[in-house]
């Protein structure tokens, strides 16, 4: 009875050469001259493949000398191995989806044995292919193609380890936790727009970078999608402007296998995806038995979708649970396999006596000799980088810097400086303004908006538009298509090449993309929303493009910054945060009405504290009577009402709490300086939802907030109505003022 | 100079049955006998037409005997004087968006005035068809075709109120605010949803009441949709379904006008929208010229459409902004015309001379005419219901009952009840029990589950499968798109025929259809959204399914109840709340992992009131020394954190608030009573974002929330890694009760 087990990388030993896959130390790469991953002579290996097919061919005689036949036994033989691996897995950990990666496993091993460029001790190679599971909760497909690969992240014991706490293959793939992981999926369809994302990133730096003798640039991406991502709106959008981008280094492969966790997908889903993709401007390829003719997908895949000039969309007909007795039901979906099924399929696989999680030597191998193409072609890469720098020197400087993932030296001194003399403007007026001018020195910014240009203020007028004969051009339309656009913008930012994503929509629309911007923050990518229209001040459009509840919920994500800057100087201060967090997703609240420019006492240095007193006419050591507490357009309408009830020899602070999170990180002796709590008669002025405020008011307080829907009317009237002016504030502040 | 305006029903002057509209008194019923609009004879309104299409055709000779000619001039001239509305109304308002009214004139006229049945004196007639405006920001032309076909609720003086606040005309057709107005429509996409919606609800009514020699559910649903909506993922996942289910009486009429804000379509959107119809199942019909050639359109719609066995999409080729200088451009999308424009239009159309709002009377007779036959249609319904009531006594009850928008008398009896030996389960599973035990007493009840039945517990067992061969069925399977299946639900509410949707998906896939689920509340549709799943108790499955901040963000919805219900009894109490908002959405927040079925204490009863006493250990007079606030799965924590507690002494009160919303509506003396505001050492266990607790704990209260993501892992490890255990509770308490 063989037990081969991935050797841990830290606890090497010799009889794993025999038994199990060669390692190599964490972070070196594997000599490109060890043509065979164990360093066992071709003969050998030869000749320990001719039993392995001999057993699996139950004893029957072979064709050995007919190289096809023997590679199609080979290729065979490695999906049976990492179907085993799927059983394994799942019944293990008691959990998990073994449908797809059983039903897949043929699609998983075409692209990491034959098909991929990727170097497993250097996952974060910059030319490497990219490679998106959309159905994400196929994470297994991926995990054992990363452990047969020889990426150190996966060992057979994080296989053991599928779905527990701190492992490194938790139930979805994330980017964060395991190398070799692209992006982070689960949420069906976010997949197939971040790799649209990726695709675009490569398509956008190749036509910056390349030159006719100089390529440095030069990928592919891959993704996995199944029927709940064929479904999902997200992914008509996005595969929509990959079609009209001519993303053809896209290769998107369709799980097609008529079954989804309900029930066969005739109970809802009976419309033609392939027909759907040619419509979207795709080149369609349909695989219509992947499990008897493997090479019709390899040749779709390394040759017919590799010179298409549009993306690719490969329809595999597949079985879900392939070779269990689940399969081709939706029983296959999730859950795991009881003792007579792991016996059957022992049977039917000419597995019997072998352990769980055995893996053939020659498995590795296979995986190994591709993986090592990869090794090569870095070296390669390497040394084409050196040559480019030497003939383009000035380009070659912006590509490393791009993707040293730094920003440029001193980038902020970029920044406009407002005088009070500043035209009056909206917010979104003053961002443009900022915008266009870090575009100048921060050769990473790319994005646009969701057909909002204009609205939205977000061009960058330096800079043609990203498109099929521009790809070079750094503003992307993304069309009226919210969800792809945050979906795409997470794929650019995880393609980590020093992009940095910009996208914009009014903040109502950030409803259409939640789930992505959620993903954004999830897996640490540095999108920055552009989000402006951002309260019932808006006006003549109505309450359905009135935002009110959309502030506290974005606020609400883990680790979403939320920025809703007052006056030109806080857009200053807002966008030195945004651009400074790169790996982490920034929310720049915008206004559609006119504010004044310079609120006395406001600063860009000021939000970076998130929250700081704009004025106060307290004696330097006493309290004041009252704190107004604003945000973004409210907070001229606090400062014109601390000037009434100054006038009436109150003392009163006014603070801009331009970004709850930031102000909740500084220290407790700055926050209480800020807001003393022995000062209780505060109140909130914010044109949203009062959710959250409390925090800050304190029981006593009061939260001047929209507590219904808004109305279309002229944005004075409208603000009026719900109590946004000078007048009100002063209003409920002597109330407040008078209370005991 | 003429000028015509329509007459306010309440001040209906003689001189205006020459010059303009004739009236109706508000709620009666056009005569049908009155074929002709204003009285007068046909011989007068032939000379009429006469003279008006000589000045149209500039003083040339007409071919007044050929009668398809003479008909195709009134159609025109009808349409112009659309055209001429629009441009008054946006310039009176100095906003709007003209474009596509400008554009889609034809297909505005041809609906309302040769095709559509619908009594403009009862608008809320049962058996009329459906229009959904989905591009709602072209809201005038639903206002002007509204006022042209003799609905009271937009006179004249309502066109020149456009986007004023207070109006029956805000900047987005709003259904509370307009009577005609079928649903809330801007957000774009949403109305395709909704119109699929209101189709589904027409079919399946039908499928359950008409006879073979009784017909009483019987129209067709028609939406109009631009380019936004076409990009929209929601409107491919609608039309998906909607091909799947073979809607065959609805017609989306697409206004293929190549322009949207940012400039050309080409910019972003090059795919064949048609062609990708004909992928999801539809019918598919192009018309290339309406402007030249209406009647091709007008055939189209009534006989094309109406016989196909598949949902009809009508790709009309139009042009943005026609007949104004804007025409065929982006820029035509909003904003007003200048006085030459004005002058340029005059010229062209020959209408030099009249006053904005003009209207020639002869236009009012045209739609008069056709409205009469929906009055007339609908004194035919009624002898038809009539009719069927005597044949089908029992299901004329039900279908009656159902329209009457009223529940059946007690309903809520069929709710179970819940003993103490009730096995336990998960608040899904007894939620499950609730839902098919009042499925048998409220007919209304129809929908189901984004391709998560199974997961959410939400499937009616004593009733097949709404599908193409069973329409009869009340259980939807949306399939995996969660956006559509909200907006779906939110038409089929808002067919207002008694139905009562339901919409069931993992709460964190709310965020998939935030948009929806907003307009549900805005738009008062009773749906009942079942999201289970609902925190990181979820385990395995990570932090990409577990919900966080989802809570807080619906309850953010004006207007939207979330209730999360701790077991069965409160499962029961929940399911009290949601029934009866017909008009306002209800979440139901529901567990994966099992809890008891009774907690002591707790009760139906007290969730009605949103917070109640779940248990206190304090002597009837006095205060306890702490409250333990909880909902959903930690109300039990909390339990057994008191029950800790008070073995050492402590007198803990433990409050369930199961509903925020509901809460806060009840007196302050209520209020005070459940949490005394003497009692500032409170703690709120719930395991999602502590935004928005403030407000129940206090200033001194502490909030034991997640501030983080989730991770994959067993439940119990990963609950107990944050936080969520009696015991880490009983700790949090001590540490409280300990301070000062």
């Amino acid at each position: 009875m063989a037990q081969s087990v991935r050797a841990d990388s830290q606890s090497l030993k010799d009889e794993q050469v025999q038994t199990g896959r060669p390692g190599s130390q964490n972070g070196q790469s594997v000599p490109s001259q060890m043509v065979n991953g164990n360093g066992r002579s071709k003969e050998d290996s030869s000749k320990a493949w001719k039993e392995e097919i001999t057993r699996m061919l139950g004893g029957k005689e072979g064709n050995w000398s007919d190289s096809q036949w023997l590679q199609a036994q080979i290729d065979k033989r490695c999906v049976d191995n990492m179907r085993m691996l799927v059983v394994d897995s799942v019944n293990t950990a008691k959990a998990g989806h073994p449908g797809l990666p059983l039903g897949m496993a043929e699609v998983g091993y075409v692209l990491w044995r034959h098909t991929m460029k990727y170097n497993p001790k250097n996952p974060n190679w910059f030319n490497r292919d990219r490679f998106v599971l959309s159905a994400g909760h196929g994470c297994l497909l991926q995990y054992i193609t990363l452990h047969l690969s020889g990426y150190d992240s996966v060992q057979i014991e994080d296989l053991k380890q599928l779905c527990q706490i701190g492992s490194r293959t938790p139930g979805h793939p994330e980017n964060v936790t395991t190398d070799g992981i692209e992006v982070t999926t689960g949420p069906l369809g976010q997949g197939v727009a971040n790799a649209v994302g990726l695709a675009l990133a490569e398509k956008h730096l190749a036509a910056r970078f390349n030159k006719d003798d100089a390529v440095i640039v030069d990928h592919r991406t891959f993704c996995i999608m199944g029927d709940g991502c064929a479904m999902e709106g997200i992914a008509n959008e996005a595969a929509s402007l990959a079609g009209n981008m001519k993303l053809n280094k896209l290769t998107v492969i369709y799980d097609d296998n008529h079954n989804t966790i309900d029930g066969p997908t005739s109970l809802t889903f009976s419309e033609d995806v392939g027909k759907r993709f040619e419509a979207l401007g795709w080149n369609r390829i349909v695989i219509d038995d992947i499990y008897h003719d493997i090479s019709s997908f390899k040749n779709a895949v390394l040759t017919e979708a590799a010179k298409s000039d549009k993306p690719t969309f490969i329809q595999v007909k597949s079985r879900i649970g392939r070779e269990s007795v689940k399969e081709d039901t939706a029983k296959a979906h999730h859950g795991t396999f009881d003792e007579e099924d792991v016996k059957h399929m022992h049977k039917n696989l000419h597995w019997e006596d072998r352990e769980p999680f055995y893996v053939i030597p020659q498995v590795y191998e296979e995986f190994t000799n591709h993986a090592n193409h990869g090794v090569a072609e870095e070296e390669e890469w390497n040394k084409s980088l050196e040559d480019y720098s030497r003939k383009y020197p000035n380009e070659a400087r912006e590509f490393k810097q791009l993707i040293s993932g730094q920003l440029p030296d001193n980038w902020e001194e970029a920044l406009p400086q407002f005088s009070a003399d500043e035209k009056i403007d909206a917010t979104r007026g003053y961002s443009e303004k900022c915008l266009n001018a870090v575009s100048k020195v921060l050769p990473g910014l790319i994005g646009g908006s969701a057909d909002l240009a204009s609205s939205n203020k977000v061009y960058m007028s330096d800079f043609p538009d990203f498109s099929p004969d521009t790809p070079e051009g750094r503003n992307v339309r993304y069309g009226i298509r919210e969800h792809a656009m945050a979906g795409i913008s997470n794929g650019i930012a995880l393609h980590n090449s020093g992009l940095i994503p910009i996208a914009a929509t009014f903040l109502i629309f950030s409803d259409y993309m939640k789930n992505a911007m959620r993903l954004s923050a999830l897996s640490e990518a540095g999108v920055i929303y552009i989000l402006t229209h951002d309260s019932i001040g808006l006006g003549e459009d109505g309450p359905t493009h009135q935002p009110v509840e959309q502030l506290v919920g974005l606020r609400a994500i883990p680790g979403m910054y939320v920025l809703r800057p007052a006056d030109a100087n806080e857009v200053v201060g807002a966008y030195k945060v945004a651009i400074s967090r790169r790996h982490e997703p920034t929310v720049l609240s915008l206004s559609r009405q006119k504010v004044s420019a310079n609120i006395a006492g406001s600063s860009p240095e000021g939000v970076l504290k998130g929250g700081y007193v704009v004025s106060d006419n307290t004696d330097s050591n006493g309290l004041p009577e009252l704190i107004l507490i604003g945000t973004g357009t409210e907070l001229a309408l606090c400062e014109a009402a601390a000037e009434n009830l100054r006038h009436d020899g109150k003392k009163v602070r006014v603070v801009s709490l331009v970004c709850w999170q930031l102000f909740d990180q500084q220290s407790e002796e700055y926050r209480e300086k800020i807001l003393p709590s022995k000062v209780e008669k505060r109140i909130s002025v914010e044109a949203g939802s009062p959710l959250g405020w409390r925090e800050y008011v304190g029981s006593k307080g009061k939260v001047l907030a929209v507590y219904t829907f808004g109305c279309s009317g002229a944005y004075t009237e409208v603000f009026k109505k719900y109590g946004f002016t000078a007048e009100n504030i002063t209003k409920v502040a002597q109330e407040l003022l008078a209370e005991a």
